[in-house]
């Protein structure tokens, strides 16, 4: 449709037709095609407008969204047809590996066909619409929502963000096999205060900006996503879902958002909890005026934006500009031509977990995987070794995270398979039970997780197999449960049962390769130094036990880096390698009280973002910058030189940082500008390069202005973020 | 002095003069009387402006600074005096409770009473000024130098603050006896990230204003306090010492504060170090803009001023304010007419812990335990009962707190004294090290502090007496020198040696009353089930066992309440009472994966703010408003019916709380606003009236303006923050 033809669509429509198009209800009220009026009524809205409702939720299936939409036209006066919307956060029937584990990648490239084969499976099940990608910074490993980004870093969930809308999307949304994107959660949803799930966020407006908002600014205003979805918590004391600064000054002013803004799930309704408004009248107008276009599975809009705009306290006009931001996002993706768009029930069946996605998926967690420690027990040998595999997750099809929903479990490559494709096994046993019997975790369908309290048969087996074997490969940490939304830990170690798991074990065979499966950076000293080898392979996906097979006998070779910091204890939380120096900073290893120090732990991390070994070495030279002084509107490229010194060819993820040395505010220590994977052959030199302009230098200046300032900054490039190997360069723009 | 007389004074001052007196030296330059070249020349300031400097710092004694001050004016050119200033914390030679102690007292005359002593003594030893009172505000127990604060409420902090000040300078500085107050750490030094000491600090200016400003605001620009200490830390990314906004724009123009403000120790220098300044010159102009009149102990002001005058990089004008400040505040304390104002050798050693200060301090000190847990085993028996006294602090007279740093060892009663005095021990024991052999603390003076290894022989004598007793008095907890400045811990439990002595002694004798000496809320899951009493005695001061006997006998009754939560875990912090309510509030107890709260510990703290049991029992009555609607201008005074339904008498503190219901920002769901200790003898009832206004409902709104919005408001009357009898009002200005 031509604008003007949206237009005259949008005049056409009565009241209640463009109120629908606001609403999103869940697809229990449409199961089958038909209005199931029991769900709706729940949420106290009437049939009329379910029948009305703009887009329905998390229901796929090319044959039942086809029939949905066939019905819902035949009974829609409007004509107008409905949206499909899912939360496809690391795949679809092909499972990827955790967003927190992507990130660990350092390859959009690959990121962003794990996006685009998500597009295809699910835009073939009838799909418009994705809830992903999820771009909030995290620096907190007690939230559990960790697991669906990308890390604690701005470049990296900003170009991660970004690779994974350009998947989803395509070039354009006519494309076929494309999903629209929707960047969540706007914003800072990844600060709540404590760790703890849904707390109020407090940030400065300069951290905001400099931080927090870059990667969504990223996905969003550049990349293009189709939708931002609002946060639950409170952005300095106000809720996101209600908050015109962030929605309407800087989302839809500033950056000149011209997408769709729906609210997280019931979040609209949830502005009269969190005090800011006194009814569902007050909410509803307050989210409208903010510009949240579609409200999620609450009766607010349903039920109070007819009486106003009525009454004239809501203008026509600002609903309609709502209104029409759907009918334009429905349009981009071809509905009105086409309002079962690429649903498909055979190439539904054909794409869903075929065998070049599973090529991707198989890929992507490879590179996934972070290996933070190994005394030469990786990789193991096919032949001539008894290994053993042991753990909770050694045989388990429950690697896929907990934010994936609609892969099914005879697709996965459990470990045991992955390696039983290798070698045989000299045994493979369960070893504990995930979890103690205390304390109990509450699952996502509100099912009570714990292990038995007495665990000991298990163990007892897992010592026999460990014995007669010349290896052991052992997995611990979490559930794909203890993770995800709702998981916030106050501890962050292993449970009592892994760790006497791990002890009984080391004692009759300490050649350990661990493999710690979690959504998590998780308190490791128990293990760290006794591991032999330890890798974090987070929830790998479908095709995990396959990878990690490929990893574990050297067939591929880990370069996986840490896409956020794992910390020494809890007590050290938040912790971030782009901190400021303070006025007192400690040097690694000196002690001397009036440092800006703990008494009792390191400053540093256990790993710090950005580390990860390979199976061999790589060494790097100094950078050389191809200009002393970078002038407003240059650039300036960085050169270093990284070579392969080991046995084994290798890809390393090179890291360039930057460092502002002095400027009108603290600056952190470094931040992350650029990175590349580089694959070397043993011996083989390459020289890489990265080039850097103004708004690398940029930030929030001490009067509030954006941009940079003169001075000296050092560019470190190495392969983590303690990089030592830099250079400097004058900024004098 | 006339205010011309002060102007002329400054006009006939050599530029070297003027800086001279923004220049403050530690007492060691000039120990004996006579310039000490050594330690001025490692800081680079050459002699002739050592002999120029205004101000010294933590030197001590009438006859010392007498000599200090004739050798001064002999040698200098002016006749200016020299201020003197010092650390006089929690007190003189008479030491009080730790201020997170005095904090629990909620007796805010006596914490006046306690710094018009410390005034008394520390002005008759020559001293002009102290470095307190400290209201940051603390949530963290991570941060070592929540000992210092009076807690983590906004209201406690700026009563306790407003009243130490009027304690130290009474009336007017021209009285005998006061000495000038300054008020730190301006701005938020107690909220560093993570709970690491100097770590950045980052706000909304949302929270700063409601929260962070006010006790400042209650202390320097309500009370009156003659100078403000800037704080080391960067706040939204500038260093508080070269913060314009913070120093200028509020602290000058906004609040209009006249006094003088000195930077803390070295943090001139640090602005370099913290990234926003190239060099000591940038530095020295940047903080003088600020507004820092005395450069605390670093050679900047002293090697960059004069010449950045002469040259005309600053203005003479903007040094003259400062100076006239500094001159200004020696008018204040009667400099001019009397040099060596209160410095009296014979009166400083009549006052100095004498007769009626021990008595404050007593008291105070009594005021300031907060009692947790108790079975019924306190109040002990004086007689026909066998008491064990156990733990490292039983006769240790290290239970000062690390801040105070001029009492004598001798006149410490400690707690084994203190018992001594009601009865006959049967034993007093050590029990344990205060600390394990890892890991090593470091203390004030760079000492390494650690326990022995092997412990058992303590632990076996302590088995004994356990054994032989009726009931233990245990001990543990901290070192003084684990709190304090540069002390943060990332774990907060016990350590192990002190739970073993429990285990043991516990094993054979479970009556155990635990005395926790500590200078910060520590994580007491260890114990808390099983010692029969707790009790929270932070660092008590010179009297402390004199007052903790009178406790443990029943001749003083506990009346103290926490000034800070004890958090259930190090995992749950920051925590503290004034939360945030959510859009998705967890109730206590119930479990439901999509509420705020974790998975593995509840959402509530060990024992909340305002806790605090006593040896009888209150009850409340409804509380009563005067009136339900409340205009512009009206008070509301709410009354509530308190009784003593116990056997014993006692003092209750009792706590009024507000809610603001719906705004147009989130608020916090409880509001400490008014406070009163109220007697009662058995069965007693009174009546308690707190009287409410427009300021006790305002806040920043969402349109960044300050002032109340009209609503409906809760008012909770109770013995803690969860208090649970309310009335509701209606502000309608």
């Amino acid at each position: 449709m031509t604008n003007s033809e949206l237009k005259n669509l949008l005049d056409s429509l009565s009241l209640e037709d463009k109120i629908g198009q606001l609403v999103q209800l869940t697809g229990e009220c449409f199961a089958g095609g038909e209005i199931q009026t029991g769900p709706a009524e729940e949420l106290g809205i009437p049939e009329d407008m379910v029948q009305r409702t703009g887009s329905i939720l998390n229901v796929t299936g090319a044959e039942k969204l086809k029939g949905v939409q066939k019905r819902y036209l035949e009974q829609n006066p409007s004509g107008i047809p409905m949206l499909f919307m899912a939360d496809v956060i690391n795949g679809f029937k092909t499972v990827f590996p955790i967003p927190l584990g992507q990130g660990c990648s350092f390859d959009p490239g690959l990121v962003e066909e794990a996006a685009a084969v998500s597009a295809r499976e699910s835009s073939a099940a009838g799909l418009h619409v994705t809830f992903s990608p999820m771009v909030d910074l995290v620096r907190d490993a007690r939230w559990g929502r960790v697991m669906e980004s990308t890390g604690e870093d701005v470049c990296l969930n900003g170009v991660m963000g970004a690779a994974m809308v350009r998947g989803y999307q395509g070039k354009s949304l006519s494309e076929p096999g494309t999903i629209a994107a929707c960047v969540k959660h706007f914003a800072a949803y990844g600060a709540p205060e404590a760790g703890r799930e849904y707390n109020m966020v407090d940030l400065s407006e300069k951290r905001l900006r400099e931080e927090y908002l870059q990667p969504y600014h990223a996905a969003a205003a550049e990349a293009g996503a189709a939708l931002v979805m609002t946060s639950f918590n409170t952005v300095n004391g106000v809720p996101a879902t209600g908050n015109r600064w962030l929605l309407d000054e800087i989302l839809r002013k500033e950056w000149n958002y011209k997408g769709v803004v729906i609210s997280d799930y019931s979040a609209i309704a949830e502005l009269i909890v969190h005090g800011v408004v006194a009814d569902g009248r007050e909410a509803s107008r307050l989210a409208l005026e903010c510009g949240v276009d579609i409200d999620m599975v609450t009766d607010m809009y349903a039920g109070h934006l007819q009486d106003m705009v009525e009454s004239g306290v809501i203008s026509e006009e600002l609903l309609d500009a709502s209104v029409m931001r759907v009918l334009e996002l429905k349009n981009e993706l071809g509905l009105f031509e086409n309002p079962y768009r690429f649903a498909d029930e055979s190439k539904e069946k054909e794409l869903g977990h075929c065998q070049a996605h599973r090529e991707t998926a198989r890929k992507l967690a490879e590179e996934s995987c972070v290996l933070l420690e190994n005394d030469g027990i990786l990789p193991l040998k096919k032949e001539g070794q008894k290994i053993a595999l042991i753990g909770p997750a050694a045989d388990s099809a429950e690697i896929c995270g907990s934010w994936s929903l609609f892969w099914n479990s005879a697709d996965v490559t459990t470990l045991r398979t992955g390696m039983e494709e290798k070698t045989q096994l000299s045994a493979c046993v369960k070893g504990c039970d995930l979890l103690d019997a205390e304390p109990v975790y509450i699952g996502f369908r509100g099912q009570e997780l714990r292990g038995r309290k007495d665990q000991s048969d298990l163990i007892a087996e897992a010592v026999e197999a460990a014995k007669k074997a010349d290896v052991v490969v052992m997995t611990l940490g979490e559930s794909p449960q203890q993770s995800g939304e709702g998981a916030a830990r106050a501890f962050l170690d292993l449970p009592e049962c892994q760790k006497k798991l791990f002890d009984a074990v080391y004692e009759v065979n300490s050649r350990i390769a661990v493999l710690v499966f979690s959504g998590r950076p998780l308190d490791l000293r128990y293990i760290v130094n006794r591991a032999a080898a330890l890798m974090l392979v987070w929830q790998p996906g479908t095709e995990g036990g396959a990878a990690l097979a490929n990893l574990l006998f050297g067939d591929a070779v880990p370069s996986g880096k840490l896409s956020m910091s794992v910390p020494y204890c809890v007590g050290q939380v938040p912790v971030y390698y782009a901190r400021y120096n303070t006025g007192r900073p400690a040097k690694k290893g000196t002690r001397n009280r009036f440092l800006s120090a703990y008494q009792d732990i390191p400053n540093e991390p256990l790993y710090p973002f950005g580390y990860g070994k390979s199976y061999t070495e790589f060494s790097y030279g100094k950078p050389v910058a191809d200009r002393g002084e970078v002038g407003t509107g240059e650039t300036v490229t960085v050169v270093s030189e990284v070579q392969n010194t080991g046995m084994t060819a290798g890809t390393e993820v090179v890291q360039c940082y930057v460092q502002d040395l002095v400027s009108s505010t603290s600056r952190p220590v470094r931040e992350l500008k650029a990175f590349a994977r580089v694959f070397l052959r043993p011996g083989e030199k390459k020289q890489v390069a990265f080039t850097l302009d103004e708004k690398d230098f940029s930030f929030l200046r001490a009067d509030k202005t954006w941009g940079p300032e003169r001075g000296r900054f050092r560019v470190f490039v190495g392969g983590d973020s303690n990089a030592e190997q830099e250079t400097e360069i004058y900024y004098c723009g």
